[in-house]
């Protein structure tokens, strides 16, 4: 059985973690994980390097599904707009390769990845260390992205494949 | 003087209007406007065509500069998000084509077309179809967008150049 590859991406818009997995069967693997950083420039621009960069790396990788994590809205109505669009570069990106998103919210990814969905951010940070041995140390980011990924890999129409990951 | 080419956009999650000036010296002139709509599909699904479609006008007229109106924000988070979204997969789409965007407030709109700041949605178009004489019939988003493309001749670099445009 050929492994299905995952994309998982924790929209920021000053940062964006993406975190790429393999998952065969009951097995789970670490392919990759980054930070999209968009620097201090105008917000276009921003939204824009938010855009290529993921756009890159789904050339890299050639994932065969995405998953984004909802926004986390404050009461701030402000945040929610600058979040809502580089979710939607984002997004963009997304169908520019041809690749459906599903949306999840936090309370989905930490149930997926701890059991819990109120865990706190750092259990969701080790059981994503214990699950997936990344070989370099990862960024708060990038492990929300590659928690989104596997959170995916439980709800995805792939799950009779994967039914007992991790 | 060659003229400048703008691209207005007011944008939306269901449907964001479209229009094209040219501005040369003191003469402003219609060029296209549209409405792109992004039907009933999944919400990535219309992001996507938010993006291609504005990407698709933007190749075939080729402005020179773009600007966007400032999204309109209720106490509602969920429709910032949602409008934010929307705006994000547009600002993608003029940076895929190296297109800088400027963004302007309803109220600079408004001051820029009607010469007042708290003016009515039909003063608006009313002016915008005074201004451009445009061949067909103007759907509100589209005048809208239009107003957003003669509100950026009044505030871009080439000002000098239009001063006295309307």
């Amino acid at each position: 059985m050929k492994p299905v590859r995952i994309i998982g991406v924790d929209p920021g818009s000053l940062k964006t973690g993406v975190g790429i997995i393999d998952v065969q069967g009951n097995r789970i693997r670490h392919v990759h994980h980054t930070v999209i950083r968009c620097g201090n420039g105008d917000f276009d621009t921003r939204l824009h390097l938010l855009f290529t960069g993921l756009r890159s790396l789904i050339r890299e990788f050639k994932p065969a599904t995405a998953a984004i994590e909802d926004v986390f809205v404050s009461k701030n109505v402000n945040s929610a707009l600058k979040l809502g669009q580089a979710r939607g570069a984002l997004i963009a990106a997304c169908g520019e390769c041809d690749l459906r998103v599903s949306p999840y919210s936090p309370t989905m990814v930490k149930q997926a990845v701890v059991g819990f969905g109120r865990a706190e951010k750092e259990q969701v940070q080790h059981m994503v260390r214990v699950l997936l041995h990344p070989p370099e140390p990862l960024a708060e980011d990038a492990a929300d992205a590659l928690a989104v990924a596997i959170c995916h890999a439980h709800h995805a129409p792939m799950q009779k494949l994967v039914s007992s990951i991790c």
